[in-house]
């Protein structure tokens, strides 16, 4: 199983953001260990601060991969054209928050992009991606 | 380790709801698969109808478990009663919703009981809850 | 034909409130007047203060019924839970409000509990309790 | 027993609107039916797609009938003047809607008329009508 | 100098209308006292329940007209259509309330019409007709 | 091919009003300027200030024109009853308005008659007819 | 008859606002063409800055004057304090603003001060004062 | 005099919840010293999460006791149907909250039940027990 | 023990407002009760109608008393500027409202300036004076 | 004639997306037909998915193009900055939508690149483009 | 040059509110310090908890100084009379905020009195004062 | 010292904007400016329409410079990205707007990124941008 991993806008700067939002892992060693934890899974990881990169790279995946897992950042509070791209994306979808979103700001309340999704995941910091990975396969799994 | 599932109003109903927002299991064949998947953990199973009940069931889960996963169901988007009852208690805990809320009435997106839990899942439908034990598995480990 | 009429919380009290709004009629006198003009039918009376309780008889009435007719009180305005019990009972549903809600408070105008059930009639004091009756009869023959 | 029965905008149009939410019957059947359901009641039978005629028709109503049945059809939700007309018209007065409006759009749920009515009905296709007769008969009995 | 005087819907029913929000005139008297206080000026008096009929009259208005009264009962807070020939009615205009809207429903708040006149006068009963024509002398002499 | 052109409240008006929203045509040039364009159509044009006479144009429309240009003027914000006209109008109907409406007043953007046309075209002053009618053409031939 | 006439905060500045909105006039100069046009009524002026000593003011007018005359000013919008006042002073009161209101900013449309008068007039610039010594004398004369 | 004391959900943990809002009392420590501290009052002391519990105690108060305070906790801000019972129940009402609700999250700032009691006092920890005592012997001493 | 309680606009008034709301005292016979009944407390007494001269006072107060009671009248709910001196004055304060506001005009619930005193009391019309010694009492003590 | 053709995100995706909403035409296709039935103009056509590209695209356009037709796609609804960019372009500019905004999702009805062009289309989907080209043809030639 | 400093409600207590948002600074020092580091300036300081006071002070101030530096403290939010007031004086103006107010609770985000400046700064601590006499030095020059 | 200077989207258009909004200068003269007047900074000044581009320049900014001024241009109210990166970045940060945003459009009065930097400035064209060096030059002595 292929599956690509897109992390949005500031992703790269983990583990120097709030520990007590976003957990002490940085954006590297979550791959890493995701590569560990699952070894029959193949993964591409993309992070990327523009919204159209972002947008070409969810065009592109149902071609090459089996599944996505996306952190759109705080492009997943504003981004029309993010949530248009999924829609027209027909592999399964995950979307992770690293922090609990409900118990933050109102503007990071509104989910535009995670209506376009399978479901999402949010508040569990770096066990999110594993928790989407598994989800995918189980996805895969029951089709 | 001990889990407490708690489901809340109309989640015995599951089964004959609609599938496309909540899948085509059981309450009963949700319960008896976690049971099968996660065979070195103790599971107690609750449902109910009642707030107070639920309440109660919250308040005695620390001192028997050692982690919760409930599914409030409609008292998800009103219990001020159960968002309190969760922020007192101090075990790891998973909100599991079957259906993707975003996408669905804005009544639905109102999420007060979220906020006092770890996190939250929110439209795998039956897959949600193995997520949730995989969830709590990790953060007990991570504790 | 069987219907069963659940009243919600503080109807029990009928006959002290304000006779403007919800007329002169006891919860007893209401039941006693719906028996005697509807002499072909059998009636099940209930009154709960519970929003579980409520719940539970309406996941039930399906098996033993052939209409529901339901006036929830104050948690026509705020229970997504009686909402999704409702949307599931597949039998004949008219929600009952003794007062002209739309002329009142605002919080009394949200109306949460109806849009699950066939309409909903408010303003006609007792008399809407037998208008739901000859509705329940309508809606019956005509299926 | 006299009664006006006063059909708004585009209710002359019945049988060709989606009958899930408007029912199969046309305007002149339900009008057909009502005559011969209660045959001791004379009816009057208007429909104008005009504000206007719709205000003058109730203004004269008290001098001629002892009850108004209005669909107010999309007026329900924008006419202030429809509404001050109807408070000032002393007789028993039932508001009728053929769809659930409580399931519909949010702008058909802003009741502008029904308040100056004794009560409202909604969501019962065709037989909201005759229970308006049948209500206006319980409320004359009861002065 | 010539005056058009509108009074838009149910103000034909002056006098029957609650006399704490309106006074005790009829429209007719409240007429004839401004053809006796106003000696010296010509005065046309329409009442209409249509919008049509009344934006036919205000886009006439100014060929025939020095001055235009208008009181455009409910349409005063709904009606684009009559804000728009207002603005287009170049002689001087002066919108009348007879009741204090700022202490009445919040919907009778929404001012859409008073925007295109002069200017208005709120919640002095049947003076408010006179101080009208009044101010209109006065916008004459002044320009 | 046969095409009704209605215009709303106030468009007799065109020339005197604000030319940079309005243009500078009048409403007969704009008819006449159509007649000379399109010398295969076969026009009829109708300007109405009443909200009930433009519902009953609507609603016969279909059994006399093969497509429908409206320009609802100030009912195109507020008239729900001319949108359920339209909707129960099954010819192709385009909405034109001259200004552009998201550059104007918060009251004009909210559109309740557009959204029961194919479409709708705003800003473009005179021109907007000519493109309405060379849209219908498309639709017309399209189908 | 003695009437107060109290201006709020920067009608001292009158003159030199924007004339659009307020007129030419300054406040010395309404003042005295009010003693002229008046000459059987004594008028005091009161001109203040600060909302204490306007309350104070309304405070003691009843027992010295027989009608009160209100430019609130900014406080018009914002002051529950002068509204309180105003509701405890019993003799006739008139609130007058200069400008139209209804066409202004939003924040100039929240009328907390009229509530508590008997009614307002805006839009008339400087001859709003005296239609309202006018009607002052109207009201006195009814009572 | 005999007096209810009513807790809600959550209240039996008084003691574990933060003491900056909530105070560092147990809830039985508070009941003690409101027996010791009120020597000649008989108190009945109830604690339940149920909405449903709460309102058929409510109900029954009028029978037995002089006085009723109630902390409705998380029902405070959303119960309709406890409110209804309490506008029903005609003995002295008061109602407290540990913690200054008015400095807290928004949706504890919204109070329906309180509406319906005689008062409300927030923000005085433990104290405001003791003070609603005093407050209902001077309200029976008023009587 | 000494105590500033603090008056602020139109409580001056006090006795000649409607009783329902705000019961039948005077402001003056208030202050003579509390002297009576608390003789071991040293009171001053301030009412003023200008919010700087609150603010000042307000601003000394920690030099010279231990406790402060605010009855702020209506700068409750406006005054930014009174709740930031509030905030700087660090003895126990109890703001003070006679009528219930939870039961009044939506203008009245907005709490600015509660948020910055210890806690408030609400609804117990002149009975709300001394609860508030009571309390600061009570504060003190739990120093 | 030269005219500049900018698509959005997503755009490059038509074909694949809901027909009933985009119609059946690739990208490609639109683009040919539009050469085909205009031969005397020249086009340059741009697709994009990335904000910061279409910006630098319609600052530039001035220089090389007689007119601009945009599909901002969902950047339509949130992108200030490619509105500002619009505001500074000073060509005939139209804003053309595949789909009937006013019938979709209210985050799709807030149009705010609109406002900055000389008008827009929506609902036609192909025939929009060739609309706007005819539009632009039309806008020049009045110039 | 000479340059008018007011400071509103509580800015004299500076020193002894919350560093993290106002600084360490006491109003004396900042006022020396600016005296020092502007040794060609005459300053006048201003400091007022009275809204009717502030207003006085701001509309003399033309006729004595070339520029206006104003920190309004809580009425900034509030005052519609301020900003009339600033809306009146010619003089360069500039509105300094100690803390980021973009930053803080909500009701310190809505900008009244800032509307009616040339422009404001927020969140410099006492760097702001010095940085509003920089500005205005600057826009007097550039005059 | 070395300061980067980052301009958002249309600020490389400066000159051609409205100067009543924007001022006269155009970009390169405001950085040539800064140059002059700040001899002993070194400045980098970046332009670019792009938001992700923005957001990795600021991300490497702590790297390289010891403060940072940003203009989002439309970015300012609807990147919640460029706020996580602002807020990721440990240099002293001012944020500056050309015109007064508290007196345009609604839509930019939301200051989305202004949280995440240490203050801002708006309103003083070209100014803004000499008193944002400054303001660093002040918090870097003050650290």
């Amino acid at each position: 199983m292929k599956i690509l991993v897109i992390n949005g806008p500031n992703l790269n700067m983990l583990g120097s953001r709030d520990p007590n939002q976003y957990g002490n892992a940085t954006l590297n060693s979550i791959e890493m260990s995701l590569i560990e934890a699952f070894s029959d899974i193949k993964f591409e990881f993309i992070q990327s601060n523009s919204e159209g990169e972002i947008i070409n790279k969810i065009q592109s995946a149902p071609s090459y991969f089996d599944g996505l897992i996306i952190n759109p950042g705080g492009y997943a509070h504003t981004s029309v054209a993010i949530r248009d791209a999924l829609e027209l994306c027909k592999i399964p979808k995950v979307e992770v928050h690293l922090s609990n979103l409900s118990a933050r700001e109102s503007f990071r309340q509104n989910l535009i992009t995670a209506s376009a999704c399978d479901g999402y995941i949010s508040g569990f910091k770096e066990l999110g991606y594993s928790a989407a990975v598994y989800l995918i396969q189980g996805i895969v799994k029951n089709r």
